[in-house]
């Protein structure tokens, strides 16, 4: 199933980081291969940094990691669902997801 | 808000479909800031079709419309999510949510 990931012309696909208990939605993050592998053999989420083009360890300074719980893939293989149990906010500003605000 | 969103290089943003009671993910989507428009105006979802390069109206042949609930950006304001009133299955395969598959 992960061969057959559609990664788009970056080499990325986006992943949607959901809370496993509640579903809230806590991010959408970017991953390429080396970063789903890694998250797949250390269960903890390790994403790529568009802004910084290098791999990007979920709480490495932060402490906030996440432990990952199920890795869903949709029907067009281009996008991720990682449910996560997070060890603190997701978010840099404090706030436990990204999407705080509302439009 | 809606001023402030980044799109990417190709005009669009992805847009997270959750239903409003549940939490559950049902579609990676993308907008353009036409679809967004109409989406907000129509209070009715409306993407930006990148296999079709077209606006795609949901649910415009299969009846299977989203009612908008509630529109979040996130910190970076370049992803979205819509929380919605699903009328029938998101995924063309029929499948309530597209994310159907665990890896």
């Amino acid at each position: 199933m992960i061969d057959e990931i559609k990664y788009n012309s970056e080499g990325l696909i986006p992943v949607i980081i959901q809370e496993y208990k509640t579903n809230e939605v806590l991010m959408l993050a970017w991953m390429n291969q080396e970063s789903l592998e890694k998250t797949i053999k250390t269960k903890q989420t390790v994403f790529w940094s568009r802004s910084r083009n290098t791999l990007w360890k979920k709480g490495e300074t932060s402490g906030n990691i996440q432990i990952v719980k199920e890795i869903k893939i949709d029907c067009d293989r281009d996008a991720l669902i990682i449910k996560v149990d997070a060890k603190g906010p997701a978010c840099h500003t404090g706030e436990d997801s990204c999407f705080f605000k509302n439009i």
